[in-house]
């Protein structure tokens, strides 16, 4: 699993400073994870094939967080995309849309679909063989969701050395791997646990911006691999993050520490700040394995 | 007046090939004709003043000339604005625009104007005491609109060898300017046209994107001092430019011929072409005074 960042900054977005909008490649897939304007820019410059995209995942409402996705759908158009597109996000981002392509009598080309959000409480919106999307609900000016982004257990994995041992046929590794006990040519029982090893751990990741510090979410993102979590201010505005409904370092650090977090991934930085180091020193405290989000940075989970 | 290119490419935005924005220094205003997504970046990076912008004329409502709307009103807003704004584009916009603020719950702090257009004809938008804004009913896949800049009739210049000569008093020079006759302290009555000279023949500019060829906008456009009319495509491409309602760089080039412009500008420029000199080479055997937009350049008129 992957995370790029292809923008983080809050509010306007400026020459060097974009606006919110990551990719995370996970079991095959290429999720977009909000698109503020000039994500199709940003894409190509980290050279993402754009037809790799076909789910794309809004929070909320506010420009910085997808200002660009009518521009991208356009221009998946334009590109003589064929493929499905789904966008998950806010109720309201289909009216918003197809109003758009509709006075500008420009259909998409390929099938676009819009999946509505409204819950309150945390919901199920993607899954297929090897991964979960679950909604995380955040506390902000309006209805926002952050995204878990869970892989189910993978299945067994073999243990050369016994395999070689026992001289297992090939034919039996998928049961092996499925967990099933096996019986040998020469009747010799063999134990599942005996010749495979347990699965490697399912990875998760953990995105939430935009929110006010809010430990209700922490139960939802317990002992992720990865939390990105906003930090708009810093503790000097602490008040303004409160009216605002964004978060400090510190705070973000805490709901890091309180869910027991791997990594803690900062970013929204309000663009006040010259200094983004100053982020880190606050965080530290509460949480040591911190790292800044930058426009075009990756990390691997 | 000054003409700045912000953009001047079909389609989608690339790193180094903005959309269609234009901003048009004239008599104390900045108008900002189209917006595409970016727009406001690259405000920031010609450096011009963001609440000087006042009006904002949209052609039409495809994403290349009106995606970076939206973000630009938004962030006029995170700065604190409070002089209006107008916004003149077809009917349509003000519901694209509210939605998204409204669903963002996001309202302007200033006031904001919608100015819609329906009309067939070329009509009058915009006026003030030393210009007027006309649309030119252009012929494109969906309702659009050129624009007409035209500055009125100046006042007549004092003519500063006469005013030493007869010792004109300062009182005197606003009649004068305004073409009266006066009488001087001794009696001697001096004719306007023998101590002024001739106002400053007013300037005018014509914004033509998008439109298929069309001669019928050769009146409305007759001896503009600049026209900016797009070519999308080469000759090779003429056919695709018919279907598509786009222009070639020499159905641009007649179209200043036969109004008679002084100077034509192009733009709008397929991304298919990566060498542009063929547009000079494909226009200037209809009209000399051919130049080829590109952004961050600035025509003087």
């Amino acid at each position: 699993m992957k995370l790029n960042i292809l923008g983080c900054h809050s509010a306007t977005p400026l020459e060097n400073a974009h606006t919110t909008s990551q990719v995370l490649e996970i079991k095959d897939h290429l999720f977009l994870i909000d698109c503020g304007e000039g994500t199709q820019i940003q894409l190509r410059h980290q050279q993402i094939k754009f037809s790799r995209i076909k789910h794309i995942f809004i929070s909320h409402l506010h420009g910085d967080h997808f200002y660009g996705l009518v521009g991208l759908i356009s221009t998946f158009r334009l590109l003589g995309r064929t493929a499905d597109l789904h966008v998950y996000g806010p109720k309201g981002i289909k009216e918003i849309i197809t109003l758009q392509l509709k006075l500008a009598n420009s259909w998409t080309n390929y099938n676009l679909f819009f999946h509505e959000l409204e819950g309150k409480e945390s919901e199920l919106i993607f899954e297929d063989d090897f991964l979960k999307v679950k909604t995380i609900p955040l506390d902000h000016r309006v209805y926002t969701n952050g995204f878990l982004f869970e892989e189910k257990m993978g299945l067994r994995r073999l243990n050369k050395e016994k395999i070689e041992q026992y001289n297992i046929a090939h034919y039996d590794f998928q049961n092996l791997k499925l967990g099933k006990d096996i019986v040998l040519e020469d009747s010799t029982e063999l134990i599942n646990s005996d010749v495979t090893l347990d699965p490697r751990a399912p990875k998760r990741y953990a995105f939430c911006s935009d929110t006010v510090y809010n430990e209700s979410i922490v139960p939802i993102i317990d002992e992720v691999d990865l939390l990105y979590h906003e930090a708009t201010f810093l503790d000097a505005h602490e008040n303004l993050a409160e009216k605002t409904k964004h978060s400090t370092a510190a705070q973000a650090a805490k709901i890091a520490q309180l869910a027991n977090a791997k990594r803690l991934v900062l970013g929204h930085f309000s663009s006040r700040y010259r200094d983004k180091s100053d982020f880190l020193k606050e965080a530290t405290p509460f949480f040591e394995a911190v790292d800044l989000a930058e426009d075009g940075k990756s990390f691997d989970i």
